[in-house]
């Protein structure tokens, strides 16, 4: 298979290669890496495998792709998603492009990856979204959700390696504030209604993936300084008093995520989550005050299953549904 | 006047010195700084003043003491509070001490200080507690609270100087886990009903504060590696749909605080909260999937409005209202 890596020396970018790379699907298939002019020529070691970085542009592309990771920015998306389509590419993009277009699912493979087959462009959700909706696709599986209110923990590296450098140097060349010692309540851009956008797109995007409209989602998004990581204190009010037995049972079930409860201190944490695949919850109890209530904390690899993990995930549902995939894996 | 600092050489004790020096009631009364025998001729300077600390003993008492702030922990509290209170004192304990004891009064001045009149000891409340109680107590005044969701970002000054020292120098003496790069979202021991006693504080204490034991409280407590400065990210359902102007025109009202709604790009973050004396309240908005619920963030230095401060201006309310102290001070 042919599989294009766009925005390959992003922190995403460079994750989808290191995860193809421990999946062993870098050695059965050709990758190809693009960036923009300014990384033509930079060179990307994983493991034993060495990748040359190309300029995104079309005499720079061959004449047929099976897939095309997409992390670069909306812009870089509306401008080449479909001339990678047009080449044969399903097109898996990890930018806020596409997600709220009703013709394109937008996927975490383990609550609707079926939506993503058949198609020629599916959105990757946005990372806090990714964490939270496992736990409660979980419990929607049970219960009716009355309400949902989360406060995040967000990761520097969630706003790329100058997030990253902001954070060590003490700079302010991502952020409008110092994130050291600091933590600033405004992620993105604020709305009308005095919700930032980060805020809006967990709003927005649980909904969709959760296929329920009628979903009330309060958000509210932090950076914190953490250099990897975000966490989430999430609250959930449902119909009736749930059983966390009922619970614990259905994330397991639902996969994707490390269930802590019952385990003696350990606690879901960024220290815990880093590297690691899998979200993790913990904290998970009743509400004393409402009898309809659980709290729970999570904490995950926002790089990993709040961007790359997930979108390599989509591709290998895919890979594992669609005959032709299997035909070429075998081959 | 005579004032006593228990536990003179923690964070909360040099802060209140610092406090009394900053309010110009150093000069105007006679400091007395007791520590453990650890500390014994410490000096500590505040300004021009240089004061020795003694180690708390029989021996170093003086026959008479006005007030005696105490901020040594629970055991320090209990074996000494009445040693002082038979020498006249009044005691504001920061400690957890008495803050349960139905006998005590537990006090914000901006919200209960009449409780403290005639009381031989009052109690400081917690510090993500007294951070909450403004904001919700303003808000209680015109609207009947139905639900309260609270989620913490604690500083690592909230553990003592060994939680800074965690921080800078990526150690674990004073947590279980490092902090650095990491979050912990368990403070204090963990309950058999999946709270931790943090989160039990906030939950009782409110209570008691705000004087309604129906309050429907539930919070999640995170300690972050941020120097100093609490946030919180509190959500409250109302009875109705509230005004916001009516909220934050009694949030001025009640005062000890600055709601920064309105001002352009301001935040309510550490950076603009540390070494201030006001909670500082922003994110305000209208809930958008209950048309009954309000959010919002604030930030405050715990190390003054949280524990320091607060019992400096408890201090000041009741020499404000007490005449046998007004006249001491105008001698």
């Amino acid at each position: 298979m042919n599989i294009a890596i766009i925005g390959a020396t992003g922190l995403v970018g460079r994750e989808i290669l290191k995860i193809l790379f421990q999946k062993k699907l870098i050695k059965k298939n050709n990758i190809y890496l693009y960036a923009s002019k300014a990384s033509e020529n930079k060179k990307i070691k994983v493991g034993r495998f060495e990748f040359f970085v190309q300029e995104l542009c079309e005499n720079n592309l061959i004449d047929k792709y099976d897939f095309a990771l997409f992390s670069a920015g909306k812009d870089v998306s509306k401008r080449w998603a479909n001339v990678f389509v047009k080449k044969g590419a399903i097109v898996i993009d990890n930018s806020s492009a596409y997600r709220r277009d009703k013709s394109i699912p937008l996927v975490v493979p383990e609550i609707n990856g079926k939506e993503a087959e058949n198609k020629k462009i599916i959105a990757n959700p946005n990372c806090s979204t990714i964490g939270a909706s496992l736990p409660i696709h979980a419990i929607k599986k049970h219960y009716k959700i009355k309400e949902i209110i989360i406060s995040t923990f967000q990761a520097v590296s969630g706003a790329g390696k100058k997030g990253i450098d902001d954070l060590i140097h003490n700079t302010k060349n991502k952020f409008n504030y110092n994130i050291k010692n600091n933590l600033i309540p405004q992620i993105d851009v604020l709305l009308p209604n005095g919700y930032t956008f980060e805020e809006d797109k967990i709003d927005f995007e649980l909904k969709k993936i959760l296929k329920d409209k009628k979903l009330k989602i309060s958000a509210t998004c932090v950076r914190v300084p953490i250099k990897n990581c975000h966490s989430e204190s999430i609250y959930l009010e449902l119909d009736k008093t749930p059983n966390l037995n009922i619970i614990k049972h259905a994330m397991k079930e639902v996969g994707g995520m490390t269930v802590l409860e019952g385990m003696k201190n350990k606690l879901p944490m960024p220290c815990l989550a880093n590297n690691c695949n899998d979200v993790f919850v913990g904290r998970l109890r009743y509400d004393t005050a409402n009898a309809n209530a659980i709290s729970f904390f999570i904490s995950f690899d926002n790089i990993r299953k709040g961007a790359a993990l997930n979108a390599v995930q989509i591709m290998e549902f895919l890979i594992s549904r669609e005959t032709k995939f299997k035909k070429a894996l075998q081959n």
